[in-house]
């Protein structure tokens, strides 16, 4: 079963695969590559695991390899630079195609390489944890970090082709893959609450892995976010909407530091302050706030801030944040399960004053 | 006087403003910037010249103000971090206009940093020097040098305007204002030959830096290059032919150490070279090899590699430039001055040997 969906940009368009066994099959890979160099970048846990195979299907190009460190403490420009200076070594010409092979952060990482070398190569993403699979490889968003905020230095960037193998998802620990979760979630909070119902009614099934639905889960994930980057690439209105629970979670990943938490972790604690909020500032039912949190809770993700980060410490690190605008917040906040809009005027005095005492 | 040209590429357009005295005429910049923030990115050269007077245009906003040290070994990724440090500290967000006051390294960077941060902010280019303004200023191309070759890291990103103040000409020390004059030969050389002879009868006003001859040299530039921009945005082609002499020249600035040679002065070297080399490739009259050679020295301007670096030395650096392809080479050369053509199969043994004995 190969299911097969649309990214559709201003610019282009491309497809994305859903799949299972997705290496083995000869040529899908390769019809996307229309250059005679390839550099797969992938990271030393993913690279055991697939890489041999990935290779086999790239005998007839200069294969070059160029394998990282896991971890987001990796995202930073003095990777960006690595991943260039092999390039270089390589004689890599514009006409070359990047391949990412792993997580978000080797997506973000090499569709950022791929948006700069040269002013711009292509690149195809094969992600490998389902927090790339239903978000980071779907969109063009690429990007490193800076020490002080996560994702600020970056391009829009759409790859020529992604691939999505159910099976690489077998692999990945169980943390990682309940943290990919988090995000799936968010689609049926702000786009589709009979997403979210599904999700819950079957949320033994997808723990379990099964093939079928998280086929399915993937498939829907996608195209959810498929269609808000159709009407909005650049992140001008209604994609915002996507980040819903992310404003509190990159300042949280920024204030424990990198790596301490998943960043799906992070955007489940994310989800349960945007829903908190949103029941005092849109009237959210504070008992979809509870659903929310039971369904959380199941999986095993985080609910609350850790005792280490104040109320104070999170909205300090909030106003850097890129969707911070002086001292006013902009959230994202829900109204219903399902409904989602953008909140631009909430007072951070208010905010801090509200969480602390909730 | 107050000349304008327009800039059209696939997405958007933009207006190139050429006069004197530009920053004192109110309205003419601010009617371009649409935020309440804006950075002015310069360097240690430029600002105690022009900065407050640019100062004085933008008191309604919030200006901050980041001034670099002057020199192309600062057009690195650690300056481009030192600018989004500078951004996220002064916490500018995604609706701010940074502002390149300065030379070709200040735009390059400055545009680059504008792709980058926040993955894309507005941005405004005022170029200081002959250089910038009758190339780097327009066509959005942005970038930072890696340590093995110029350019290498970078984006096609466009100003929202350009702002080409000759008064600023004035201040530019001999040997810079001379350096730029290499690039407007270029065009002459590449694309109309009637510039070319108008060049060579106004040499010695172009030298004097007559207002009135300046002000068409650069606008008769700017329109060349503007033309080959909004045909080929993205240097896929036709844009290549702007390449004439760079090849020669990114190496050559690469194997003696950037700054030890200003730009144009590769470029000088660079076109002799390409002109000789289209002697025996296409014809190229021996007669107006000289005749550019006698322009350049003219000038004052180097025709000739120097004793420290070799023609093997040079041929090695260029398989590493951005336009080189595995073992043979990418030239711009020249049919006859005023018409240009890009020859994909250029021997690199056969260089080496037509370039030792020549």
């Amino acid at each position: 079963m190969l299911e097969q969906i649309k990214v559709v940009t201003g610019n282009t368009h491309y497809p994305v695969y859903i799949g299972s066994d997705l290496f083995s099959q000869a040529s899908l890979i390769t019809q996307h590559i229309f250059t005679e160099q390839v550099m797969v970048v992938t990271n030393d846990t993913v690279a055991p695991l697939y890489l041999a195979k990935l290779q086999t299907q790239l005998q007839a190009y200069q294969c070059d390899t160029l394998i990282l460190p896991d971890g987001e403490a990796y995202k930073t420009l003095a990777t960006l630079e690595r991943i260039v200076t092999h390039l270089i070594e390589r004689q890599h010409h514009r006409d070359t195609t990047l391949i990412a092979l792993g997580g978000g952060v080797i997506g973000d990482l090499t569709g950022f390489a791929a948006a700069c070398y040269m002013r711009g190569v292509a690149y195809l993403q094969i992600p490998t944890s389902l927090l790339a699979q239903v978000d980071a490889a779907i969109g063009g968003k690429t990007a490193v970090n800076h020490p002080q905020a996560k994702n600020l230095i970056g391009a829009f960037y759409q790859p020529r082709a992604v691939f999505m193998d159910i099976t690489t998802l077998n692999s990945l620990p169980e943390r990682e893959f309940k943290a990919g979760l988090a995000e799936v979630i968010k689609y049926g909070l702000i786009a589709d609450a009979t997403f979210f119902n599904w999700f819950e009614t079957h949320i033994d099934n997808i723990l379990a892995r099964e093939s079928f639905t998280l086929t399915y889960l993937i498939k829907r994930s996608c195209q959810i976010k498929a269609d808000f980057v159709a009407q909005d690439e650049q992140d001008k209105g209604l994609r915002m909407l996507l980040n819903l629970g992310h404003t509190f979670a990159h300042a949280l990943e920024t204030g424990v530091g990198y790596g301490n938490y998943l960043h799906g972790e992070a955007v489940a604690i994310g989800l349960c302050l945007a829903a908190e909020i949103s029941e005092s500032l849109s009237n959210f039912p504070a008992s979809d706030t509870l659903r929310l949190k039971r369904l959380l809770a199941k999986i095993g993700l985080p609910l609350t801030l850790p005792e280490t980060l104040s109320i104070k410490q999170l909205l300090s690190l909030m106003t850097h944040d890129k969707k911070a605008k002086l001292n006013r917040l902009t959230l994202i906040l829900l109204k219903k399960v399902g409904l989602a809009y953008c909140e631009h005027t909430v007072d951070i005095q208010w905010l801090y004053n509200y969480l602390k005492h909730k």
